[in-house]
C-alpha cells in the first residue's frame, strides 16, 4: 500500500510535472520497513531515518514539489532546538544515555548533515506539527542507531523522548525565531554593511564629481557625485538599523508554552533554562517570551521584520533604479556612471552591455514587497490560541531574508565596486544645464532669473547670453555668481 | 478665461458626479480678482486668499473631488512650519514687519482657521509644490491683509518672503515628517495605550476564568480567558513599541536641503534652526535631517512607519477577530463573551446583535494593509534627487494612522471595555472537553492518553467514562489528574 | 443625552483634528427631534431627514471624519434601489400611495439631492447595515413628508415599507454592484477611450520619426516614436477589454436573497423583477444573481473586477514613467519629448517644468494597487453567510474607479494630447548610436559586429569608422546595410 | 581560474548556507570544457551542455541557491519553442541537418530530460536572456553531438543557429506565455474543474439538512448546508470563469519582435508561423501577438492572469475557513461538518485531529496574494521597450498556478471529498436558535418579533414560550409559522 503512495507522491501531480527534479528521495531504494504512529502502520523508505507521520505528510500534501521543502535554516534551527531541549530535558529527569544521543543526533541535523531526511514542503499544516514530527523522528531514529538500536523500534521515542515538554505549538515559532534571527545576524546585515561600505566608499571617491542634479527627472541644481551616493549610503545604513530594532521581539522564543501558551507539562523554569541553551548555541541574545500566548497565536514578530525587509526593497530598488539610470546609453542614454561588465548583454545586439545587477536586484525587491503582503496576510489570519499559517510565514520571511541578503552581495560585488564615474560626460551635462541659473535667484531676484533660464531655454543659448541680452547682469557677475562648485551647499 | 476654467472645474468630472458635495469653494461668490505668477495672469475667487498658482492646480487637476483634498494634519503642518521659517528667517535678515505678519498668518493656518483656503488634492505634482505654493500663497495674503495691504498685490511675497530659504522639495518631505509625528504622538499611541489598559484590565478581570483552549480551531488544552486576554494585550503593547521604533528617522526634517539636498540658497545653520523650532512649536524631538539627499529623494521612514501601522493593523485583526468569533451566537456559536449591543444589527433579524465594532476595525485593518502597499510602491519609485510620489504617500500614512487611532478608540470605548464573560457557557465547554486528557499524558503515555481520548469522542462518553472503561486508571487518579486548573501552567 | 452624544460626535477624535472641516451637518441646528428604533429613543438633528439607526452609528462610528464618508455613487444607487423596490413591492401589494411617495423620494436620493442627509462612514457596520437604514430612515421621512406626514412618525416605516422584501444583506451587495457598474460604465471606460483614442493620435502622428529603442535602459535597436506609443495605446486597449471582461459577473444582483441568500420574506420572482427594473433604470445589463448564497457570502466580483483596475494601474504606471523619462530634461536628459507646460514647476527653480500630470497619475496607479490589496484581504474574510467587509470592499474599488477615471482623463487632456516630439534631438541621438551595428549581423555575423561597435565604443568613434578600420565592410556596403529607417520592421 | 568561480558558487553565500542541497550539479566531475563567447574564454564542468554564456550567470549571479532555479515550465517552454523556431528557420533557409538535430535536441529538453542542464536562477539578467542562452547552448552542444560534432565546438552555433531569427526580448516572454498557458490548462482548470464537482456533488448530497444561517458570526435564518455549498461551488465555477477570460491575451506570443518589438533581423510572416507552430506543438490556440511593442515593454497579460488568481485565491481563503470553522470541535465549537482524519494531529494532544487541508490551502492562498503583488509591482516597472522583471514575473505567476493547482487537489481529494454533515448537531442548534423568529415578521411585524426574540434571549427560553407569554400568536399559529424548511426560499 505504501508503495503505491510513495510512487504517487513520486509521480508528480501533472503530465507536465512529470519530470521534474526528484534526487535525493528518488525511489533509488525498493526497500522499505513499517513505522507506526497513532493511526497505524505505514510503510517508510529503508534508507530514511523519517517515520510515520513524515510519510503521511508526504502522502497527504503533495504540494508544489521538491522545490517547497521547507527552508533549510528551519531544518538547522530543529537541530539546534532539538539539542538545547535534550540537554534541558537532562537536568529535568531525562535518561543521559537516552538524552546524550539526541544531543548527538541534533547536533548533525543542525549541521546539515540529514538534510536528505526532511522531505516535507511548506504547505503542510498550518502549525508546523508535521516537520516537527519530522525532526523528532529523523532524531529519534538516528539517537537510536547511535546508542545500537534500530530504526523505527521507538527506543528512543520520537513524542516522550524527543519532543520532551514541547509541543508543535511552541516548537515551530521558536525554530522560526532561530532561523530568521540567525539569517539576519549572519547573511542580511553582513551583506547590507558590505553594501553600505561600499556605496560609503564611492560617495568620497566621487567627493569632488560637480554634477547637475535631477528632480521631477528634470534638471535641477547641482550636486556632487558623492552627495548622491551619500544619500544611497544613508538608505542602506538606516536600513541595518530599521531592521535591528526589530530584534528585541525577534529574541523572544515561544518555547515553554506548549500547546496554548499555559506552559502545561512543563516544570517551571524550563522555559528559561531552553532560550539559555539556544542563546548559548548560538551566541545570539534569545530570551523566553514574555508573553507564550501571544508568542503562539501571532507572528508578528514576523510581520514586523518583513516590514523592516519591505522598507529595505523600497531603498534598494531607488538605489538600483538611479544606477541604471545613471548608467543608461551609451550614447543615447544619461550616461553619467560606468557599470562594470560582465557577460554580453544580448544575443542579438553586440557590444551592448546590460545593468544586470540592477535587475536582479529590482526583481528580489518586488519579490520582497509581494513576500511581505503574503506575510501579512497569515500573519493577521490567527485563530484563538494558535496562528495556523506558520510554515507560509517562516517560508516567506526567509525567502526574503535570503534573497536580498545574497542579492546585496552579488549587487555590491559585481556592480558598486565597480562603478566609475564618466566624468566627462558629467561635465558636459552640468555646463549645459540651465539650472544654474538658480544661483542668480538671490542676486536679481526669483522672476528674472526665471526669465533669463526661459530665454536660453527658447533660444538653446547660454545662460550667460540670455541674462547679458537681457540686461539683468554683465558677464563678470555671472561669471562670480554662476560657480557649480560654489552651489553644493548652504553658503556662510 | 479663468472663468470658463472655474466652472469646468466646479461642474465635476462626470455626469454621475455632477451633484457630488462642492461646499467651501463652489461659487457662492461671483466676483474674482487677478493673480498673477510666472506664467502670466489668472483670476480666482475673491473671497478666496490662495494665489496664481493653486488656481493653475484646480484647473490642471480634476482628480476625485473634495474628498481627495490634502489631508488636513499636511495643512496644519505647513502653518507651523511657515511660523518657524519666518522666524528662523528673521535671524537671517527678513523684515521683522513681513516676518511677524507672516508668523500670525501661518498661526492661523496652524490652527486650522483658514482650511477652506486649501482646495488642492492630494493627486497633483508628486513634490507637492502646489500645496507648498498654495500655503505660500494664502500666508502671503493674509499676512499683507494683516499689514493693511491686499491680496495679490505680493506686498508679501509668496515665494521671496514665505518660502524663503526654502523649496518644495525640502519644505513637504518636512511638512510630511510634521503632521506624521504629530498624528503618531496625539492620535495613535494614545489611543493604542487606552486599548492597551483596557485588554489589560480585562485580562485581570477574567483572570479566574478557566476555559477551553483552541488551536486549528479545533478543542485544546485549556487556559484562563485572562491568559487569552494577556496575548491580545501583548500584542498591542508591542504594536505601541512598534512604532516607536521608527520615530527616531520619522523626526529627521529635511528642511534646509532646498532643491536638491545641497542647502543651497540658505545659510550654514538654518537647517538645525529651523529644527530647532519646530521642535519647540510642537513640543517633539524633531532634528534636522543627518544627509539630506536622503530626506528628499526617498521616504523609506514613511515605508518604514507604515510597516509598523501593517503589523498593528495584523494584531488588531487578530484580536477583533477572535472576539467576534468567540462571541459568537446567541446559541448556535462559541458564546463565550458577551459583547456589548449599541445598535440594532438587522433590518430583518429582529432581536439579532451584531459585533459592529469588530467589523470596522477590521476593515479599517484591511485598508492599513492596502495604504501599506501604496505606501511602498510609491515609496520605492524615487528617481535621483527626488522622490515624487510625495502626497500619495502622505495622504496614504496619515489615513492609516487617522483610522487606526480612531478605530482604536471606538472599538476600546465601544466594544472591548463593555465586554463580559458567559462564564456558565464557558464552563459548560470546558467540562464536555476531551482535551482535558493531555493532562494524562505524563501518567499514562501519549498512546494510552490518545487512546482514551478516542474511545470517548468514539462513544460520546466523557473521558473518564472511557479511562475507566479502558482500565488505564482509577477513578481517584482520573479525579487527581484532570483538574483544568491545574493546567494553566507549568508545574513545579 | 442625545445632546452629549451629538456633539461629542462633532467635536472630533482628539484636539488636532478639531478643526478639521466639518460642514454640512455641523450643528447650524441647535433643535432636534425624537426617532426611535427597537433600542429606544433618540435625538436627531431637527433639519435632517435621518431617524434613530443613523443617529445611533454616527456616535458610535467615530472614525475616520467627514472625508470617510460612505463613496456618493453608494448613496444615488440606493436611491435607484429603494425606487424600483417600491415599485416591484407595489405589484406585490404595497399600498399605492406609499409606494409611489417611496419612488419620488428615491428618486431625489438617486439625484444626489438628499447627500446631506447621508453622514454616515465607510467604518461602520461590515455588512452596511447602518447605511442601508440610512436610506430607509431619510427615504421613508421623506416619502412620509410628501403625503403631508411629519418626520419620525413612521407612517412611511423604513423596515415594514422602504426595506420591504429587502435585508441589508441583499441590498448592500446589491448597491455596491449598481454603484460600481456605473462608475466603469459612465467614468472609467469613457475616460479611457479617450486615453486610447489621443494615444492611437500620437502614435499615427508620430508614425515616420525613427528613434534609437532602448532595452534595459541601454541603447538598442531603431524603431518609430509611433511603434512606442503604439505599445501604450494596445496597452490601454487591452485594460478597456480587461475591466469589461469583469462586467457579467459585476451585473449579477444580489437582490432577493434577503438575510442569508434564501430569499426568505419575499415572493418568488421578486429578485428577477427587481433586476430588470434596476436594469431599466440604469440602462445597465443588469440580472440577478444566479446563486444568491455566494452573492451575499462573497465579493469575488469586486476582487476580480480591482484585479483588472490593478492592471490597468501597472499599465499606465509604465506609460506615464516612459513619458517622464522621454522628456526629461530639458538638456540633460532623453529629451525626446516635449510636455505641455501646465503651471510653474517649481518655487526656487526658474523657468523648470515638470512632469506633472504623469506624476499625478502614478500616485494614483499606487493608490489603486493598494487599495487592491485592501479589497483583496477584506474579500477573502468573509465568514459563513455573510462578507463582512463590505462597505471597505465598495469605498476601495470606488476609489479606485474615480481616481483612475478621472486622472486618465487629466493625463489624455493636460498631457499626452500636447506631446511634441523633439525631432531634432531624436534625430542626433539616433545616428550617434552604436546599436545599428545590429543592422550588420545577417552580413558579417555576430562576432564581427560585436568587435565593431565593442571599437567604436572605446574609440568614441562612429561605427563606419570603426567597421571600416576593422576592414570588415566597405564604406558602400555600410551605408547600405546601416539605414534605419529599414531597421524598423522584418525583412521580405 | 574557472575552478576558483564554481567552487565559490558551489560553496554557497555564508557560513549558515554552506550545507544547503547542492546536489545535481555538484562537482563529481572534476574535468572542464572551455566555452567561449564574445567575453573570451571560461572554464565549464565536462558532463554539462551548457556554455559560457551559463557559466558566467552562475558566477555573477549566486542569489538564492538551487532553490531558486528557472522553474520547469519555463525550460521545457524553452524546448517547446526552440523545436519550433528550427521548423520554421528551415523554411528560411537553415541547412536542414541542422535544423533536424536542433528539433531533436529541442525535444528533449522540453521533455525535461535535460534539466540538469539548466542551472540558473531566477535572479538574473532581468529579460531572461541568461536562461535563453542557457537553453541556445545546451540545445547546440545537444545537437552538434546528435550530428557528430564535439560540445563547445559551435558546429551548432548557439546565437546563429538555435537562436537565430530570434532575440531574448521576443523569446522569454513567449516560453512565459508557453508555460503559463500550460500550467493553466493542464494543471489549474483541471484541478479547480475536480474541486467544482466536488462541492456540487456536495451541495446535492447535503441538499436536505436545513441548517442554522450565520451572518456577522451570529446566528441567522436558516438554509440548508447544500445551499451553503452551493455558495462555495458558485465560487469556484466563477473563478474557472476568471482565470479563462485572461486566456485570450495570454495566448499572444511576442515571438518575431525580437530586439524591441519591431521584428529586426526577422522575415515577414515569421511571426504568425512560430505561433501556429507553437499552437501545433502544444494543442493551445497562441497567435503571434497583435503588437509586439507591447508583447516586449509590459507583462500585462501576466498581471492580469495573475489577478484572477489572486481572486480564486481569495474565493477559497473563504471557503477553507468556513469548512474549518464549521468543523471545529469536537465538542468545544461549531461542529456542524466532520472532515476526514487524514494524520494524528498534535504531538501532545492524543486524539486530537485538525482541518490541515484547509490550513495548507489557506496558506497557498496567502501566498498567491503576495506573489501577485510582486508581479504587479514588477510589471509596473518596465522601462521603455523592455520590461526587465521578466524571470521574477513568470516565476511568480507559475509558483501561483502550481500552488494553487497541487492545493485545490489536495484540498479537493483529502479533505472536501470526505466532508461529512453532522446531523444531529446541526438539528440541534437550528432548533435552539432564536432566528426562526423572523417568519414571524410578515404576521406579526417586525417590533412584535423582535420584542419575542429579545424575551427568549433573556430568558433562555424558546421562541415559542416567549411568543406565548407576550400573547401575540396562539401555539397553533406559532407552529404553522416557525417551520425551518419553509424557511429557505421565496414564498410562493
Amino acid at each position: 500500500m505504501a508503495m503505491y503512495f510513495v510512487s504517487r507522491r513520486f509521480s508528480g501531480g501533472s503530465a507536465i510535472g512529470a519530470l521534474r527534479c526528484a534526487t535525493f528521495w528518488r525511489p533509488y531504494s525498493t526497500s522499505f520497513r513499517e513505522e507506526r504512529d497513532t493511526f497505524g502502520p505505514i510503510l517508510v523508505p529503508a534508507d530514511k531515518l523519517w517515520g510515520a507521520q513524515t510519510q503521511r505528510s508526504l502522502q497527504n500534501f503533495d504540494i508544489g514539489g521538491e522545490r517547497e521543502r521547507m527552508p533549510e535554516p528551519i531544518i538547522r534551527a530543529f537541530g539546534i532546538l532539538k539539542k538545547c531541549a535534550a540537554k534541558v530535558n537532562m537536568e529535568y529527569g531525562l535518561d543521559p544515555a537516552i538524552g546524550k544521543a539526541i544531543m548527538q543526533a541534533a547536533q548533525e541535523v543542525a549541521e546539515g548533515k540529514l538534510n536528505d531526511h526532511f522531505p516535507l514542503v511548506v504547505w503542510q499544516t498550518g502549525s508546523g506539527t508535521q516537520s516537527n514530527m519530522n525532526a523528532n523522528e529523523v532524531i529519534a531514529n538516528r539517537a537510536a542507531e547511535i546508542i545500537g538500536h534500530k530504526r523505527g523500534e521507538k527506543f528512543v521515542h520520537p513524542n516522550d523522548h524527543v519532543n520532551r515538554s514541547q509541543s508543535s505549538n511552541d516548537t515551530f515559532p521558536t525554530v522560526m525565531h532561530i532561523a530568521a534571527s540567525m539569517e539576519i545576524n549572519s547573511r542580511l546585515i553582513p551583506n547590507l554593511k558590505q553594501l553600505h561600505t561600499s556605496l560609503n566608499s564611492k560617495s568620497f571617491e566621487f567627493r569632488d564629481i560637480v554634477k547637475i542634479g535631477r528632480t521631477h527627472t528634470q534638471d535641477a541644481t547641482p550636486l556632487t557625485l558623492g552627495q548622491e551616493f551619500s544619500g544611497y549610503s544613508t538608505q542602506v545604513k538606516y536600513g541595518i538599523d530599521r531592521v535591528s530594532c526589530t530584534l528585541p521581539r525577534m529574541y523572544q522564543l515561544a518555547q515553554g508554552g506548549t500547546a496554548v501558551g499555559t506552559g502545561l507539562n512543563t516544570k517551571k523554569g524550563f522555559d528559561a533554562k531552553i532560550a539559555a541553551a539556544v542563546a548559548e548555541e548560538t551566541s545570539l541574545p534569545f530570551v523566553t517570551a514574555e508573553n507564550k500566548f501571544e508568542a503562539l497565536a501571532a507572528h508578528d514578530a514576523f510581520v514586523e521584520t518583513s516590514g523592516a525587509l519591505n522598507t529595505i526593497a523600497a531603498s534598494l530598488m531607488k538605489i538600483a533604479n538611479d544606477i541604471r539610470l545613471l548608467g543608461s546609453g551609451p550614447r543615447c542614454g544619461l550616461g553619467e556612471l560606468i557599470l562594470p561588465e560582465n557577460e554580453p548583454g544580448s544575443s542579438i545586439m553586440p557590444g551592448k552591455v546590460n545593468p544586470t545587477q540592477c535587475e536582479a536586484i529590482t526583481m528580489v525587491c518586488a519579490q520582497v514587497m509581494g513576500n511581505h503582503v503574503a506575510v501579512t496576510v497569515g500573519g493577521s489570519n490567527g485563530h484563538f490560541e494558535l496562528n495556523v499559517f506558520k510554515p507560509m510565514i517562516a517560508n516567506g520571511l526567509l525567502n526574503s531574508l535570503r534573497l536580498l541578503g545574497d542579492a546585496s552581495a552579488s549587487f555590491e560585488k559585481n556592480c558598486v565596486r565597480g562603478i566609475q564615474a564618466n566624468k566627462e560626460r558629467i561635465s558636459k551635462l552640468l555646463h549645459e544645464s540651465l539650472m544654474l541659473v538658480t544661483s542668480l535667484n538671490p542676486k536679481i531676484g526669483y522672476d528674472n532669473a526665471a526669465a533669463v533660464a526661459k530665454k536660453a531655454h527658447k533660444e538653446g543659448s547660454t545662460l550667460k547670453e540670455a541674462a547679458l541680452k537681457l540686461g539683468v547682469l554683465t558677464s563678470e557677475e555671472f561669471d562670480n555668481l554662476v560657480v557649480p562648485e560654489k552651489m553644493i551647499g548652504p553658503s556662510d
